[in-house]
């Protein structure tokens, strides 16, 4: 409602700003008797962390997690959990140019003409570092939806600005900085991000996440559907333009016949669907593929417009992602596991923990 | 929550089914003094209604809304507003052959899994017919939206199947039956839908809408984004596979010198960001763009499963609509209506009415 | 949020006004697979109707209940139900009184001042007949909540007026008009109300409400605490002034020794909490008592202002109920119902459907 | 809905346990804008604090409160407040003879039952301890509505087991340990709870908590009522068994004739209503009165059973309140504002600033 919590049974309420002391979140809803620790969380918050590599933002954050509540004995008790995550490497004076000014493409203008003021340090609260929260809250939702259905994630980066990187194998995703399922590429991208990068310029990118032995029945019928639901939890990760489910925007060009994907007594034979039909889950991989805008801190000079309204240029220093893409898969991953995890309490409410299996076709549920 | 009410301080719940007596919504929290009557929201529903060309389903329903409540001597009081359509051209025997098995592409088989049963008439709750109560609905949010900001909804389709349809000019929306910004390719686009008809199948579409003189600072920052609202509430719609705001999917290639708007004081000088910053609107028109799969209610042959899980075929018959983009225009601007109207209710309960203009560019809005 | 939802997982949105066309409800999160039909609503409302005695509103109104939505062959399906009752008896001329004074005690003053305008035909939106909607949608949350736990629900007055009505038996409510457990003070209770009626005057009462057959853990632990919901449900009831969960008012009295119920490998050796410790169900009966207060419409003179601020003098007519407490029993009960139903659902979800039972006092639950 | 988040737009989400590292709270929907600092909120942490007399517990928590968010050089922007409380104090080994039997009277039994599990150390997530960040939170609404609309809090004890406390003046109530508007049995109420104190038992108290300056028209029709929403503040405070608004249960035994608050051009002649008419304000004072049952925590042993059913007896030792109703008035006056607060934020959005006066008697609000 305010902005600030995400989902209705599974619910995560996020606070902090990129240059406070900390930021955080607090988990309402968890089921209890999960087995849960730091070390569940903080390997999902690596993975995402900046200064890993020469294409991300060299701000240099631990980004070490701390539950401070909801856990005792190494169980989650099923009240509210807080995650905390000390901001340790501000730079406050890098933000300087930016205070009376507006960076096109950016949210300091929106913020301020909404509320009349902004914390300008680091973006404050539209930083993309608010994200860091939700990957430990769906670090938590992984953990739980993988022991109660065998559900898991996993994603990929597609394409970077207009390079298209091809599928060569999911083992890859976690041995280049790129999140891409590709060897063959890898050295391309770098050169790529290695020009973009001393041309004081960025670029977008393409992200595909999908689910694995996702429940069948997941998704309300009219609104809170499945796919409506994940639409807004990636449209309302930072830079992101587009979303898809399944065949997305190519299903516009699709015959009827070609698309409704056909069952068998085994399962279905295609995917158009992406593992949603009416907005509810089919038992199928759900697959999802979002577009993320170019950065818009760049060192290039633009226009733009004081607080005064009269013409002013800008051009931010500081330490920004070149591509907010190339760390946005485990944010993906992470904000489709807390949809679905939403989701799964949401059914159980409703309709109880009983699957209405086809017994012929069980089998494509792990 | 439970999947039948939109939005969070203009409340729409939704129920009924194509095939049950009547289909409606109830809107909650509608500001008091708007001046209403059937015949604000009568239009709006003709625009939407089925039976007006023969590229649509040939189903004859009037659609007539009557209010139940919640206005008294043509002002709103505050208190919820009942619309009532009531279904009179029911066919129900013509879905008989749909009872056990379940259409490739279609809810069918996702309700029965989710529920353990269903009511097969018409597609019962996943009918696109319920997206007539939500056009109701938005009537009354552009009425008030008009009188308080001025702002407007239109939407043109911008490609049919695998053709594109070039913009012309507004003013030709209402002169098609395909709600196209054109007047060159309507012969095309007829004989193209004959022949689909003809041969049994479907197609997709893709629809632009945009809202102009929209109120700058609509949106929360985090979550509750004004644009992950929208993708929210357009995958929502029947049918819908895709979402973009702005430049889309085309920003993936785009470099941040070229996608970041530039500001000057008499506006932006250009809407790669389709109207939305870091979740919050710029006063820029907002403009989004769906894709819509084909109907998957199609005569031609499909491969399926039975209740037991037997292999089947279907054949759909009964009167659809081979192309569902073509009356989605409406819906799409009705949607469009409901989210900008829940925006606004929330941004006066945290700010207030009171706009932070910026004086120089106040001029983009009227 | 806007007023006319109840309910978060088993959420009853309801509509109308006391004088418009007709009233009713949206029951949304309903488990599917519910037998249901109007036979198992009528008898609730039936209970509650005005018109059965001469100690109630001659407003003579069947309050016949139709089904329109969420029922196919005779099981919810998941969808929402919406329930439709048409006013039939309105007589609005008999309120031109009050069109533009407020009655002293009455909402009339507070919606005009809210709204800027009201509804004033029999209180509009503020009439006790918006009850009528929820008895309906208890009736569906009994009827589940029966067949699932054998959760029961009674109630009975036992104060009217500065009457007290000693507890004689269950047996006796629905043998008299007052919804009395009692069988030897009726004739001194009806006397009580004829002379009250001739006086032109009104009176209040005080209603228990029970559960039985309570399922152990339902609440929540910090807000959406049972009996923080229930109090909210009761003191939403019209004229509600005052609410207690077991002893309530009398707790203040007395010591820790004596309050806190001792618990035996049998059950629980008394009931001071009214079966709700720290905002969860122990399994024990649930135990509520509410103040109603005397009806505002009255005939004799009081004083009050008209729009402009000058004073005025009003005397009601029209049919009004001497004391609303009469017919309050079958509401406080349906609304009992459906918290208990809402928070059934929200059990499930986080913490399942097994229950953690002390075995040596699974006795107390049937 | 999951339990720790109170509101709907000024939205508070709590997290934390009595012996857990630290406790706070997450405020969401806060206007931009306000002035706020730890100066601000810290007073009121004061007023609520253990270890202030000899009648309270004897744990001793500064209660220092500490803004991890939401705040930029001195005021709200608009984003999320964490307000956090660090526990200091902590003796987790006091609480061990009641790991395995339950308090009668306490929420050891119902949380166990729920979830299966539970944190034995203070009352884990069911201490009263979890009201602190309430208070804070309430601190910031208190200073908002002040400012906005000149609304003010402030409540006294009325009964402390058995005896009733005269009103003799609200001056009184910061100059003694029992929040008593009076001065006269001051010496009464210490030797009462010296003797309790030594007698190893423990009472109850009755609280009045008033809001002035309150503006007309917060509260909406049917659910959401104000006095609704009051009734579930205060319900879901620890202990709390009962709530009245205006005059209660003696409204009971009211006539219509006595009960209902005659209007005049100057302002309402009483205030049975207590603030609310048909669950709107009428600008007049609120007025909530509440029980508060005896401490479970007491060292006279009671009978009980352990968690595998068998009898045990149960004395506890520790640090607890003798009367928790002691330090309960700031808590309820917070939990007044956070309602008043909610619905202020409520009535802007559907309603906007604009209050419909009545000339006549504008005077009544401040």
């Amino acid at each position: 409602m305010s902005g600030s919590t995400f989902g209705e049974l599974f619910r995560v309420t996020n606070f902090g700003e990129s240059h406070g002391p900390a930021i955080g979140c607090v988990i309402d809803g968890c089921p209890p008797g999960l087995a849960l620790s730091e070390a569940d969380i903080q390997p999902e918050l690596d993975r995402r962390r900046p200064g890993t590599s020469r294409h991300v933002t060299q701000r240099n954050e631990p980004d070490a997690v701390e539950i401070l509540s909801g856990v005792y004995e190494g169980q989650t008790t099923g009240t509210p959990i807080c995650l905390l995550i000390k901001n340790t490497d501000q730079r406050s004076k890098d933000y300087g140019n930016i205070l009376d000014t507006f960076r096109p493409g950016h949210a300091d203008y929106s913020y301020w003409r909404k509320y009349g003021l902004r914390d300008p340090r680091g973006g404050g609260r539209s930083s993309a570092r608010l994200t860091a929260p939700m990957v430990g809250a769906g670090a938590v939702a992984r953990k739980w939806l993988k022991q109660q259905y065998g559900t898991e994630f996993r994603g990929c980066m597609t394409q970077l600005g207009e390079m298209e990187i091809a599928f060569e194998g999911w083992q890859h995703v976690g041995a280049n900085p790129f999140f891409a399922a590709n060897t063959s590429q890898i050295a391309a991208l770098e050169d790529y991000m290695d020009a973009l990068r001393k041309a004081g310029d960025s670029c977008g990118a393409r992200i595909l996440v999908e689910a694995t032995g996702v429940p069948v029945g997941l998704g309300e019928p009219l609104f809170d559907k499945l796919d409506a639901d994940i639409a807004y939890a990636m449209m309302g990760i930072n830079a992101v333009k587009g979303v898809e489910i399944g065949s997305g925007f190519a299903s516009v060009a699709q015959r009827g016949t070609e698309h409704g994907d056909e069952l068998t007594p085994t399962g279905f034979a295609s995917n158009n669907a992406g593992g949603v039909l009416g907005g509810i889950s089919t038992g199928q991989d759900l697959r999802v593929s979002i577009a993320i805008k170019p950065t818009s801190s760049i060192r290039s000079p633009k226009a733009s417009i004081d607080r005064a309204g009269s013409p002013s240029t800008v051009e931010t220093f500081g330490r920004h992602d070149p591509c907010v893409g190339i760390r946005a898969t485990p944010i993906a991953e992470a904000m489709l596991a807390l949809v679905l995890m939403d989701h799964a309490l949401r059914h159980r409410a409703q309709c109880g923990d009983v699957q209405h299996q086809l017994p012929a076709i069980a089998a494509q549920r792990p």
